[in-house]
């Protein structure tokens, strides 16, 4: 592997440090605190008439939803027996990078006398902007570099504030819980990023590319976190009052509802009708992605689980039955799923908003939130394309077939062999002195 | 194990789908958003005032009881082994139901022109009923299906609601963190339910009855969050104001004097003055349980000191002494040991709150608090019989004795298998020789 | 081990019991609720006056704050292979003493009608002065008794709230986020406890001395909530309003900033260019502790970017370079290299306060800023160094050296040995069966 680390020492750095200190000195130009004088923003102008009361009415949301970012996101992707260490450790690295630039690009269409100021909602959006670079990592999850990531983050937030921008601004469509912007832009640009970086080596299913008991337990640590706080994810930037209230319930009936589906349909397609912790995992925050877009509408408890019951089944089934289809027939290699959690979902999501406001549960036109729906596709898949073109080129230290979802290709590995394979030898002796060898799995594994 | 697979294939996910369909049709009929005009309910009008401000003052502390409920009930049982997969998973699916469940029951005392208007408040509220069948799922751990934990929750939150309305609605008896009517019913209703299920072969321990050494560091993620949010529980529908302020304070203290006698006597009582997991996984927790009546009483901080202090004594000596006698000379298996941290420390919450109520430290009658203590505990050892009968019908794919305690049952058990399959060989010697070699298992699978 | 554990019986039971007596004893005579009509403390008349209103409006950034303590520092020591249970364990409890000294210590400076009335403001502050002994706890970790650790937190903390009382109150310094009262002050009390306790044996590395793949990733659940919740550290006790956005955005920047400078010279200095997880668990925080004294002046984002960048690079070199040199030139074992990420950070937080301030960002006195700086690290190297001399008295049943970073010393041992060796026996056949027998370790030791 020394190649790869090599170019890992030589580029890895070199970018980070200029990306951080490029950001320093656009913030030193164009950042600053919020005085809490400035206009509204389309919809969340009462948002803001709190936030003059008292600056830091939205925080406890904001929180939530880092928890989401970072320890949501993060644990939920150390599934992989061999690959936590740069799930949740590279999910620091991304979302701490694209935080910073997703500030600057969102806020570069709203200067207020040419400047960006930062309240607490402008940090939950720029939180938010990091969680479509993470259902995009999610989808080619152990295949890629740091240093593709780090490129990706740039292209997908640039990418996803042009189109947020469009559709909050210019279509003016309802989208409070980012089911079309966030979800399905997130999860079809990844998809297209690893169409364009496609291994056919990994057609047969790679021995890394699996569990083992524990990791499982951490996934279900990000899982649970997900589950329980996105209601404020939905929420966040809702008009304060009963729309809030309104987020807040629909999200929170819609994830129940999703739970109780996913596991019977798991059961059900499952052999011998066991459960299976990917369905788990996974298919019970469905319900979360697709009551996004009607979350803060008028549509009823029993509408949102609705939605999030037909969540939890048309999840389940697609990690059942089309995730190895889209592999092995579109060479589309979704390691986490993300098609099935954020892609289906979301467009689900996007499909119940339009049928809502056509219905009247919100002010709005269905034709718009259509346009909506169709922007954030189109913007996801030719800008997933295009930066997966970029990420494919040969000097970015992308990983060997090989040493695919194995963290001791960026990481010191002196513990990552240890954990799963090792050799204990005994000498005699009294009070027996453990003396240990621990063989490089690799290599032993190549002789 | 395939008779039962199957049986899981056909019941499960019949009765999850048919559950979910018809609580959507009960929601559809009955329930709506809170418009923040109802009345309140007896002792909450202030809360409710509080509410008509701002619908979501009280989602912070909304948002702690429920990573109590899915992250501390759920990662405290992780401890078994071999069971995290079901500890968390059937957690998190329980609970999802459960809280529907119970907003139904609970909501159907207090109509508000034919509907029940979703507030926080009311989903504080259905979290808090989940707790009680989360509390009796630790008595019959690893040796229930899913389908039987399905009947155990319809038909423990429906007596919860009845015994509820009756404490404090017609007794109108103080229990604002719930002691009497959440731990001490949900404690010996599952009690109960486990005397029912009472299983001869496993008189003597089972192999997989006990932790490993990961396994015991996921369930403190469990205790630890139970710990910190703990004020969150026993506050959440306190009066605003200052009794609420007391209420957080006395369960802060009252948690922070628990930890000390429970480290303390648990080196008293262990081998050589060791430290024992167990205890402080659990006792720790039982200075929550014990001042949950008293919480927004005025007892001074001393007084919730003294209250946990005792607690976390007596929630430890039952680990270690009472335990073992209950499950030998009772019949009563109780996984977890709930009668130590649910139990025992609830009915003390209860005689504290009778002592409480009759110094003047609360408005009430000593009465009514002994009349709460004994429907509770009245209500939960008929309704647990009851249901342990019901439970104990033999069709409803229970786990054979020798396959208790063991996710491979329920869950796809590809994984399983690697995490656990082990083999201690000792060769001779005075302080004995390990030789260990581990083997490639997916490899080998293929050869 | 015998001579050891029977200490623990003797001395902790009887320690711990009385401690907790005594501290009972002190609430009963001095500490009362809050009644909401205390007088400020110096900076914090607007934070008391919000609590006017409603005595809760700090109480999310207080529950922040408890995770911080509890979790996160209980789970970043997670990261030794066989110390888990007393990382996570001894966590718990030397915090849940120390809360209640804390209370108590830094109350007596401010007697209001000679009670101490607890409010959240001063359950935060109680809190905080926790950390003071957790930082220290980290310098010595796997080296000390819990009776030792026990008298160091009853020291720490007197000496602590001396300190804060001269730095807050008569030098008036500017410390919202505690760079120099708690980071400094703790990182140099427990460097100068770790140097009274130097252990020449350990001077080659242990073999207990490191980690395992899922003690990393165990660590890290404490890293990211400790990352996600600082900027709730720095912002508690700032002024309400704009002060308080001001410490909140200063700090999520700050961090964002230390994790790209963090991960790349990570990568910069180690082995072809691979991520070191002791780098990324620990030198990502060292932007919270290092904009801590700055927190809520008016520096600009960028301004907190810069302090955040320079302390990711500080830390990481800290980590690869100068913690080797201070173990073996100067006899300071720091475990988890509590110098790199409070200590350093902590001067470096102190020193931009003093420049913050000589540049107007605040009104205060520079001289008063140095001041406090070296009053916090004069009062941590002499009171640490005449706490180490106490605590090396030989009768606190500290642990030999071949036992050191050894849960199984001070916790009962069956599963510690488990978890660590197994051998996996295949018998021959086309589908392999495997054929599993544990032994009971315990039993086997005592043959």
């Amino acid at each position: 592997m020394p190649a790869y680390s090599t170019n890992m020492r030589l580029k890895f750095p070199i970018l980070a440090l200029t990306l951080e200190i490029i950001t320093i000195i656009l913030f030193a130009v164009f950042v600053d605190y919020d005085d809490g004088k400035h206009g509204g923003h389309g919809a969340h102008n009462t948002t803001h008439h709190e936030e003059k009361k008292d600056p830091l009415t939205l925080y406890p949301m904001f929180q939530d939803v880092h928890v989401m970012i970072f320890i949501g996101f993060g644990f939920l992707m150390t599934f992989l027996k061999r690959y936590g260490f740069s799930s949740v450790g590279l999910n620091l690295l991304l979302a701490a990078f694209a935080l910073q630039w997703g500030l600057i690009m969102q806020g570069l269409w709203h200067l207020d006398d040419g400047k960006i100021k930062v309240s607490i909602f402008k940090m939950i959006n720029a939180d938010f902007s990091t969680a479509t670079v993470l259902i995009s990592f999610g989808a080619v999850l152990g295949k890629t570099s740091p240093v593709q990531l780090l490129i990706m983050t740039i292209l997908e937030i640039t990418i996803f504030s042009i189109n947020e921008h469009l559709v909050a601004e210019i279509l003016e469509a309802n989208d409070v819980g980012a089911s079309m912007i966030i979800h399905a832009f997130g999860a079809y640009f990844g998809l297209a990023v690893a169409r364009m970086l496609y291994r056919p080596a990994l057609r047969n299913s790679h021995e890394n590319d699996g569990s083992v008991y524990h990791s499982d337990l951490f996934a279900m640590i990000g899982t649970v976190f997900l589950w329980m706080f996105w209601p404020s994810f939905n929420s966040a930037i809702a008009e304060s009052g009963t729309d809030q209230l309104m987020a807040v319930t629909n999200t929170y009936f819609s994830l129940a509802a999703c739970v109780l589906s996913a596991y019977a349909v798991s059961s059900l397609v499952e052999h011998k009708g066991k459960l299976d912790m990917v369905h788990i995992q996974n298919a019970t925050l469905a319900g979360g992605v697709a009551v996004g877009t009607c979350a803060d509408m008028d549509i009823g408890p029993f509408g949102a689980m609705i939605i999030g019951f037909v969540a939890g089944i048309v999840s389940t089934l697609g990690f059942k039955f089309l995730t190895p289809i889209l592999a092995s027939n579109l060479g589309i290699q979704d390691t986490c799923g993300v098609h099935n959690l954020h892609g289906m979902p979301g467009i689900l999501g996007g499909i119940a908003g339009i049928v809502a406001v056509a219905l009247g549960k919100k002010n709005g036109s269905a034709a718009m939130q259509g346009a909506a729906l169709a922007s954030s596709l189109g913007f996801a898949l030719v800008g997933g394309t295009i930066t997966g073109l970029i990420m494919k080129l040969p000097f970015w230290g992308q990983p060997p077939d090989q040493n695919c979802f194995d963290d001791s290709i960026y990481w010191e590995s002196h513990n990552v062999a240890l954990a799963t394979y090792r050799l204990l030898l005994v000498t005699h002796g009294k009070c027996g002195i453990l003396s240990c060898i621990t063989l490089n799995v690799t290599t032993w594994r190549h002789t």
